[in-house]
């Protein structure tokens, strides 16, 4: 158990940060202002990617790419700052979809993905250009190249994880997940050349839905086993701080699946596979709880409302997982 | 030769309309200022459709269809008015293509169109349908089903059209036109049943470019020998003004390919075609030179300022139309 935060021990080597949308990206922006572009490879999940406006939209991928180039919005808590809204309204006139607000700005983003897309690009293709367009330094990558879709199964019947999260804003009671398609969907091989590299230094689960963004890229064919196998610690971060989820449905989910939503219990679904586990002060409680599991514990300030405080969280957090020099 | 502006004789008998984009366009509105939704047809070119940011774009239908819905920017004269341009400047960050200015509410008319013709929708169907979200009671109609694009042959070399229109602005020198498709492009069936009905009372070619907007639609299979056919007056509004065009290349055009810029020139290139032709009366001289032609004269004011000055027009080419009736 380590909670005192020593000197960054950034040797230079790189970092894997496997990631969700809003919460994730906040850590991996913290990351960017840590580690050079070349040392951080960030992985977000695609599980929640779909078709609307005829248009493919990446939510995940679009959040942490917008939160390092800093133009994430952090008060709406999603999309670009500055936005506004008027295709949408103009969308509205025309009697077309509506329940999934897309911004002026943004859908520049979506056209332009859609439109490599559609000449046979690769989705890291389109995404390094997106982020080469937007000043971007890390390596961003999709967790696949496969298609994979989350349906939630809820009170309501089966729902595209979209329909749930935006449309129905998290309402209905979740009775379980599935992510259509995972089974012949590959880990990316550009995850898989890192997750294989001598000078990995760290793999770090942002504090991201462990259950929607976090699971599908854990479920991907190969991927438990390459996780297994590297030489890197596995640190997450806590997604739950004092019982609740900063932003998005993850506490309440817990729930609805008959789990405690609590940091602990995060730490125990994701069980053997950590290294490391990153508590919040406020649930420094639980510490001997998560230590009992077999994992080292590290308490921060994970609350991330700022540039300064995602850099620190992950300082703390890559200083954290150089100390933990033994996979388990 | 008729220059006396008589009570409007609208029988409610149906109209139609051939016009190409903004100056057609204000026709068009004109016309349905005047008569009702069910008897006014309008056919737009649609040999300048081409595809941007991936998305089906349909310059003429749109100019339309803004302008008869009101929503048309008469100071620009082009696209919506109130209109903004973020998302064209967030697709300039992410570098994609910017030559063609596309507006953030004028951008949800071809992501809705594009949507509804990937999911297999006749493009007659999506036009019925935006005209519908946009109040608009005249039937708008493409010229075909089929694609057709105008190419355009140029000093250098053969250019898209909007290549040469939008991104060259006009410069290049004109040597020739050619429409790709054209002869397997049929006229929309939706025209066809107008031409052959009874109750058509005057078809009207609109004051738009004769060789890139109006000659698309008449080179369709079956138009000229269905407009030869019809027993309702074929009257054309002149696009030239004292030699010059109110909007566009016409007249710049007109020189290019050895014709004098005048809208005697555009009466003598439509020639048989016209039952009637609607002069400025600025060309008034160019009365008697028409008159040998064998077509009826009309002097008007042409020149459409407001929505006033377009209604006044279209009253007057009605009322001109009612009055020639034989065919000759």
């Amino acid at each position: 158990m380590s909670d005192v935060v020593e000197p960054n021990k950034n040797t230079g080597g790189r970092v894997l940060a496997l990631t969700g949308g809003v919460g994730g990206a906040k850590l991996a922006r913290g990351l960017a202002g840590v580690l050079s572009g070349s040392q951080l490879t960030i992985a977000a999940n695609t599980a929640d990617d779909f078709d609307y406006w005829g248009l493919r939209i990446c939510p995940d991928l679009d959040s942490v790419m917008y939160a390092l180039a800093d133009l994430n919005d952090d008060v709406r808590g999603w999309g670009l700052k500055d936005e506004s809204w008027r295709a949408g309204i103009a969308m509205r006139r025309l009697g077309g979809d509506e329940w999934f607000q897309i911004g002026d700005q943004d859908v520049a983003t979506h056209i332009f993905r859609s439109q490599m897309l559609a000449r046979g690009a690769s989705l890291l293709d389109v995404t390094e250009k997106l982020c080469a367009g937007l000043g971007i330094a890390p390596s961003l990558v999709p967790m696949s190249e496969d298609k994979v879709a989350t349906k939630v199964n809820t009170d309501l019947g089966w729902l595209d994880f979209q329909e749930y999260f935006v449309r129905d804003q998290c309402e209905p009671e979740v009775r379980g997940l599935a992510f259509e398609g995972i089974e012949s969907a590959d880990l990316h091989p550009a995850i898989v050349e890192i997750l294989e590299a001598d000078d990995l230094d760290a793999i770090i689960i942002c504090p991201s839905n462990p259950f929607v963004s976090v699971d599908p890229i854990l479920s991907l064919q190969g991927c438990r086993a390459l996780l297994e196998a590297a030489t890197a610690p596995i640190i997450a971060v806590s997604p739950i701080i004092a019982g609740r989820a900063v932003k998005g449905p993850a506490a309440k989910m817990m729930r609805e699946l008959a789990m405690p939503a609590s940091a602990l219990a995060v730490a125990s679904y994701y069980g053997d596979l950590l290294d490391g586990y990153v508590l919040d002060e406020l649930d420094a409680d639980y510490a001997s709880d998560v230590a009992a599991l077999g994992i080292e514990v590290c308490i921060a300030p994970t609350m991330m409302t700022d540039v300064d405080s995602k850099v620190r969280l992950a300082e703390i957090v890559l200083d954290f997982a150089a100390g933990i020099t033994t996979r388990q």
